[in-house]
């Protein structure tokens, strides 16, 4: 079953991304694709990504270099949410830091050192 | 910092959640909190969401008995995603599936076995 036209893309053509570390399981970041950059994703082996903000099409890497090389694409059970598994080139996060999720809460909604 | 006010709420005062297994690593879903169902998460230890379709807070598990028992709650880097490490207790998916996740895309975009 070809899934492309099956995934509910919102009212913009849009579907959350997830993104995994293969090597270390961390969730890297959360960003948006829409149907032509997942298979751009699927065919050449980097993950293609929507920018909301710039309107357009995100290679990944395309201008830090931190290229993400695609292991496995997954799909959730009601087709709303993709999973990229990846091969990360350096860091994630535009800060520099490996994953976005580098800042953890306390039970107060604090921010907590590592 | 007391995070609460800082996060990206849209404009219906959702926040995307990520939610992970702490003890295999797996991306188990991704569903939306609104500020109050964070609250309860960080102080209760149990995940909370706000179901859009139902338009009312709910506890992961108060039906099916899976809940899932909070370990970590991180942000990201521009606060607009929020991510749950649980201890997950029975399937995070209503299919039965430990994950939502189970489905994995081949090159052509079609659903492949396992």
């Amino acid at each position: 079953m070809k899934v492309y036209d099956s995934i509910k893309y919102n009212d913009k053509g849009f579907v959350p991304v997830i993104t995994q570390d293969y090597d270390t399981g961390k969730v890297l970041m959360m960003a948006y694709t829409k149907k032509e950059q997942l298979e751009k994703t699927l065919e050449t082996g980097l993950a293609f990504y929507y920018s909301r903000s710039r309107d357009k099409e995100w290679l990944k890497g395309d201008t830090s270099g931190h290229y993400q090389k695609v292991v496995e694409v997954r799909i959730d059970c009601d087709m709303d949410c993709v999973l990229y598994i990846v091969r990360q080139v350096g860091a994630a996060c535009h800060t520099g830091e490996f994953s976005c999720f580098y800042r953890k809460l306390n039970k107060n909604g604090e921010v907590e050192d590592e």
